[in-house]
């Protein structure tokens, strides 16, 4: 059997550094087809040497530019690319994959968020093949879901993040350290402080719209501390279907790769569940945390809704990341700039008009959180 | 589309009836084929009514004869064969079916616990749906796992029956009456009691030990005291599957008449999962609770050695209902005739042998037990 050829697209962060661990495990049936990352040089070298990749098959896009990397996705003769990429940067990647007809693994959630159905258009049945823990614990799901249309409710499962108990005051005086303590994943900075506000999940509802053409109304939140239980499918006949196991991210990363197999995880994740005691289910709580319902607003607004919300977001976690502005204002942004984009809100045409209202959108948000 | 044909077997006891209002709630989908009951002539002809049958398409057992059911089978010109039979008279219901090459919805635990090979040899693959709600569930996770050897662990839950937390001493003095108070599901007498002695869940092992292939040291028992959790499979990659839900043996009933579809359920089955709350997934108490080590050592031991297991069980269950021995004698009187018929312990060779030694074991531990 042929290696499957993986090009990784954001090699140096978080996912990416775990696809090549999981890649470098099955050197048997993977193959690296290249690398990208955005601007850390040496860290690039340093893997692009590793893997004995020739020196085009590496773009650095700080420096060689988009059109670069989107070069590197057709020559690098991958089977299947792994856009692993930080924030709305990974819309054209995703959509020139899908151009080419190669395998989509995704774990640039903007893609889906932000291109909504210019993405989804785009795809043929399984050319995406989701790497967010929740996305892929819901596409496992579906497998057993059988033919027809079977599909009732989608419970994505929150953590509910570090900050999960805490008051609204008391969220009013933490730190970017704070946040970046996430209990249960390892996971790039963005991602966490998103996880702690729980516009992780609403950017995950989105997403999950957009992936398995589910309707918001039936897609439903729910908080497990614990993260054994990664998301849930109801079926109309009653069962429920349930992806439970040790949250790390080798496991989607891996399943993306292997899928429709299954292949030995490179380190044991068993979890010997007579002794998981308690789980909690149990309901999030959105009034002090406000930024899953905005997402949900924006997700039912549609169009280019959902990127007003995301780019907001992108631009308040940064400059949270950076403790020039309070946990709280990421939510008072966000709501902010959906408010004063409302009157703009249309079907989404294309990149360029995605790319022109994401500027506008930090635009503001800048000027707003200069004047905070 | 025409109707799928359903013959219910063992159709005036608790998975019979709720079969029937499967078959009922479904009218448009599935078409009741036959009817054969034990001893219940009244419900019977009920039945057969409600769903204008034809007199010589049902079969009372105790007065025609188990040929007659089994001419029944061949006669009915069904799709789906349920065996709901309680006992190991299921078995030659079971091999009749199998060998017609008809669909076999499987509720009578005993033909492959007694059964074993002889009926897994004559199954081709799809063949036995599995209507136990612990086996649906393993069938359902199975569906995700994807092609290739993939399983790791099969996780079959209990719910630890009425008496979980009790002592010994406290065993000693419980009654019919209050094994028969079942905490989650609703079932028949002689699988109650088995479920308050772990029994159940040992017969259940062997089942899926036959049912998928897996191997003894491969499933492992879990207690789940509210039931939601049906059961889990582990895969070799670190996901685990589970099926999850309301407790309601309509749900697999239908499964295994709906499969590969999944189709509305007769009544809402959903569970709003964020008002959950805590679920316990803890170890089972296997020193107080004999019998499920007895099942996985008869098990092991292969060959007639479960046949042993479940007729002195089937007959100390019995004493125990009608009050003539203590609880926990079941567990002492199947140690015992496992411990006296050892040497005997031989390979599967027909229904006749089986048939023979469940007779011997019956005599053997009758006489015991009126010695008791």
């Amino acid at each position: 059997m042929s290696k499957k050829r993986i090009l990784v697209l954001g090699s140096t962060g978080s996912i990416g550094k775990q696809a090549l661990a999981v890649i470098d495990f099955h050197s048997d049936k993977l193959e690296l087809a290249g690398l990208a990352a955005y601007a850390s040089v040496e860290l690039l070298q340093a893997q692009s040497q590793k893997f004995g990749l020739k020196p085009e098959l590496c773009v650095l896009t700080k420096q060689d530019g988009m059109d670069a990397m989107l070069a590197l996705i057709d020559k690098s003769q991958a089977d299947i690319v792994l856009n692993a990429l930080v924030g709305s940067a990974g819309l054209r990647a995703t959509m020139y994959t899908l151009e080419l007809g190669l395998t989509l693994a995704l774990a640039n959630k903007e893609s889906l968020i932000v291109g909504g159905e210019l993405v989804t258009n785009l795809a043929k049945p399984e050319q995406i093949l989701p790497v967010d823990s929740e996305h892929s614990a819901v596409f496992q799901c579906l497998l057993s879901g059988g033919v027809g249309p079977a599909l009732k409710t989608l419970w994505l499962t929150a953590s509910g993040g570090p900050f999960r108990g805490k008051s609204r005051e008391q969220l009013a005086v933490v730190k970017s350290a704070d946040a970046l303590a996430h209990p249960t994943w390892s996971m790039g900075p963005k991602i966490t402080v998103d996880s702690a506000t729980l516009m992780n999940k609403g950017l995950e509802v989105i997403e999950a719209h957009f992936l398995f053409g589910i309707d918001y109304d039936d897609i439903k939140v729910l908080t497990q501390p614990r993260s054994l239980i990664h998301s849930m499918v109801e079926f109309v006949d009653g069962s429920t279907m349930a992806h439970v196991g040790t949250p790390d991210m080798r496991i989607p990363i891996q399943y993306a790769f292997s899928y429709p197999e299954r292949w030995q995880s490179p380190i044991d994740f068993s979890i010997d569940y007579r002794q998981a005691g308690m789980l909690e289910l149990a309901q999030p709580d959105t009034d002090t945390f406000g930024c899953l319902q905005l997402a949900f607003d924006a997700g039912r607004a549609g169009g280019t809704a959902p990127c007003i919300l995301n780019a907001a977001n992108e631009l308040a976690v940064d400059a949270f990341l950076k403790d020039q502005i309070g946990f709280l204002d990421i939510e008072a942004a966000v709501a902010d700039a959906l408010s004063c984009f409302a009157g703009e809100v249309a079907s989404l045409q294309s990149v360029e008009q995605l790319e022109d209202l994401d500027t506008r959108v930090r635009s503001y948000v800048t000027g707003r959180l200069i004047r905070v």
